[in-house]
């Protein structure tokens, strides 16, 4: 399993709009192939900053998950949401294998 | 759901102790009452350093898995291959719901 953590600081009056197209790349990811987990988290101490936990079978799995419409359209959609760049740390899954 | 990620830095001598030991609680955990994720993931950059990411549906779920069996031979089990004391994080979930 590939593990990306994804950490997000949102401009506090974007934070609805955010939410909302969160939502939709949620609904759309976790139906992709290989996807084994797309969740949204919320930092309990600071309703602007998220974590977005993705886990696919494999790296390329991962990888294509960046070429999808809902993606692109997310991308696009929270460019001008963010307090600050996006960063990304990357973990490989031991349990559950495979 | 509640969403505690724990990060753990072993002694490089102990990871296959850590690993096995990891297993069983993995394994044990995710049929508890109101796990919905248990994943143990490994930093691909050092090999003795982990992350877990234990999500509950609530956070009393994540509270009566400190007092099952299986999570105190785990922590008697590691208590000594910690290199320096593991740290938690936690998270409420947005996505999926419930």
């Amino acid at each position: 399993m590939h593990v990306t953590l994804v950490y997000v600081h949102v401009k506090p009056e974007r934070v609805d709009d955010f939410i909302a197209a969160m939502r939709a790349n949620h609904e759309a990811s976790v139906q992709e192939h290989g996807n084994r987990r797309f969740d949204v988290l919320r930092d309990p101490a600071d309703p602007a900053r998220f974590c977005i936990y993705e886990a696919y079978a494999t790296e390329a799995d991962a990888k294509a998950h960046k070429l999808t419409a809902h993606y692109i359209t997310w991308r696009d959609q929270v460019a001008d949401m963010m307090a600050e760049p996006r960063t990304g740390v990357t973990w490989s899954g031991l349990f559950p294998a495979g």
